[in-house]
């Protein structure tokens, strides 16, 4: 771990060697905070499950701050080696992806089926709480080709990394199990338990117990609209880049492309007339001519396959955004609900409908997903931030590197 | 003058100090050939008049290559300071150009409807011979704004560098009146004198008279049958070279500039939003969104800006060369004609109908527009090649520098 960079970054390196940018918030928490190391058990709180989650608050400008308490060492894990499976003799085939975690370096194997299924786990676990990213979509026809493998593998790369990066997700039993399965067996009990899991939805909460919950409720709230304000500008903004991306992308690939070559064609075939002149001495210029012509021509295909380079990064991480801010007005929604139910108990204790123990319980719930709501929005911001100075990085080298290049093309 | 920069080209200063490259053979006529200082005179042949024409030949491989005599300084003029003149009492308004010929640095001025004159009067005099530029467009709105006077300034210079290049035109009485008339009397007398002139049309080859005459007839409809095809394809590539300019311009310009312009905002917009995160650490991020997003606002000024940089003169110049190439038709078509005449006269001396003294004089007359037809299209190719090689070099070194500006802006 490196001194920090600037602008809330650390240079990192992996367990596999590789160096990239980590959010300094990722370690403030152990440094600064008090760490709460205990663990909750999913239903009897007593300490010994490995499903429990754990969370930290740290100091900033007047006000605390709720973080999530992130491990000393970053889960991560490799998808590659994306392999053709028969199955039926035969009769049926799929493609299995090799899924290697930085905490064991053993990989297992999945097809996109169980990704699937982890996915549908996530959601019902933890949908409530947290933005669960979508899965690349579905495709039917061309399964098999490689450019789609290709993609397909890099964008479960992209949907693992961002679950191995939640603390409390990557912590989970069925997000281990499927990371860190043994054998066949083993994968066959742990998908029956994890599908009979009944601690999901908003029950997820009762398994968190944060120390100090005494949160402001009007500055609870607050947060809460800024967030929801936040996310919604966001979402807009990210589809407006993604729109323009999409069309900037086209007519790269499409008309310019077409329009460079064009004009290649033209001074070649110019160059080509020159030379039937029969007049001496133009050597030079039809040579100039030609060249002119083939560099435009390089330029068409540099121009098509530009987007590959920069686009394409700026697009899959803004396209992943998208989703994450489609999650958030649902598990606000739930943290509203919780509000007003709250305060109808309030009503229904002065009508002696419930106990003040009623009432004590729900407001503690209530407390326990404002932090956590709270904890969340700083993951995501912290994240947010991580991912789009590196893709900004990468977006801003490779496009110089396109414009030296092409200038280059001159010399 | 400068020793040889390669490819038929030698660097040349002119009388204002203005370097630029001139054709080799501009001045290998004089240097290496036997060189015909006569005058002929229009009509009398007694070698007083200055509108006589004189041409030289050049051995050149196997043959001999039939070349106008270049005069020793290039005559050349400076059309600058449009003013806006008023007359009959301010009813009518025009705008006046400057014209300073390096010959006498004494400068004339003349509206647009005078440079019209001189174009009737040359397609008149010499349209039979040489291909007569067109010259720009009228306009009838908007005569009178900036943009409009300085395209229009621009071009006339074009037109006027031109003729003033072919040595048979700008020793004209007729040219030499438009540039060096004294005052308005002699301008009007000059005037109606050439309004007058009767050596015009295939006329005009009765005032040439070629020492050496003896060209084999095979050869001369050869080098004509392939230098009309050689304009006919110049003319298609020329003319594809100025369809996919235009779109290309259109699409700087257009979609192209809105498109990185809208780029620009969707960053500039994201970077806006992340502002109000309220969380801590994001100023490097939200510095780089913003930056990169004026970026694209510049390119999109300099991507619509591009082509008047660099494609406008390619486009001025392939617009010429069309004006050009559009004469030569006609030109070849009067020779042809002439070839026709003298092989009916080889019948019509048979049949007795005319003398072999008549049929002497129309070959003599071919051979003339043989060794005419062919000095122009010598005086055709070291143009082309010259007005291209510049034109091509202008043109890639304001692509170089574009592409270099804009991947600075990234820096």
């Amino acid at each position: 771990m490196k001194p920090s960079v600037g602008g809330g970054w650390i240079e990192a390196q992996n367990s596999r060697g590789q160096t990239g940018l980590v959010p300094e918030d990722y370690i403030q928490v152990r440094g600064q905070c008090s760490i709460d190391d205990d663990e909750w058990d999913d239903e009897s709180d007593d300490g010994k499950s490995t499903g429990g989650y754990t969370w930290s608050q740290s100091e900033e400008g007047g006000g605390t701050m709720q973080l999530w308490l992130y491990p000393q060492t970053q889960l991560d894990c490799v998808v590659a080696d994306p392999k053709k499976g028969t199955k039926m003799y035969g009769l049926k085939s799929y493609i299995e992806y090799q899924i290697t975690p930085n905490s064991t370096n053993r990989p297992v194997n999945h097809r996109y089926k169980h990704f699937d299924w982890l996915y549908e786990r996530l959601m019902e676990k933890f949908g409530c709480a947290f933005p669960i990213p979508c899965l690349p979509d579905k495709q039917v026809t061309g399964r098999f080709e490689d450019e789609f493998i290709k993609m397909r593998m890099e964008r479960l790369q992209g949907w693992m990394s961002r679950l191995c990066r939640h603390p409390v997700v990557a912590n989970s039993e069925v997000f281990q199990l499927f990371l860190t399965y043994t054998d066949e067996k083993d994968w066959k009990i742990g998908k029956r338990k994890a599908e009979k899991d009944e601690t999901v939805g908003v029950m997820v909460f009762t398994t968190m117990d944060p120390e100090i919950r005494e949160l402001d409720p009007t500055e609870v709230e607050q947060k809460c609209e800024t967030f929801s304000r936040f996310t919604r500008s966001m979402d807009d903004r990210v589809k407006d880049l993604l729109s323009v991306g999409h069309l900037h992308w086209k007519r790269c690939t499409g008309p310019l492309q077409k329009e460079y070559q064009r004009i290649g064609k033209a001074f070649q075939n110019l160059s080509s007339v020159f030379n039937t002149s029969g007049y001496q001495g133009e050597a030079t210029l039809t040579e100039a001519l030609t060249a002119t012509g083939k560099t435009y021509e390089e330029i068409a295909e540099i121009c098509a396959g530009q987007p590959k380079k920069d686009l394409h990064f700026l697009m899959e991480t803004n396209s992943e955004y998208k989703g994450l801010l489609g999650c958030f007005p649902d598990i606000i929604g739930v943290h509203k609900a919780a509000i007003e139910k709250v305060k109808e108990a309030d009503r229904l204790v002065a009508m002696n409908k419930i106990g003040p123990q009623d009432k004590h319980t729900m407001a503690k719930n209530l407390s326990t997903m404002s932090y956590a709501l709270q904890a969340e929005m700083n993951h995501f911001h912290s994240n947010r931030i991580y991912d789009y100075n590196r893709v900004m990085q990468l977006y801003l080298q490779e496009q110089v590197q396109f414009y030296e290049t092409v200038s280059s093309l001159y010399l």
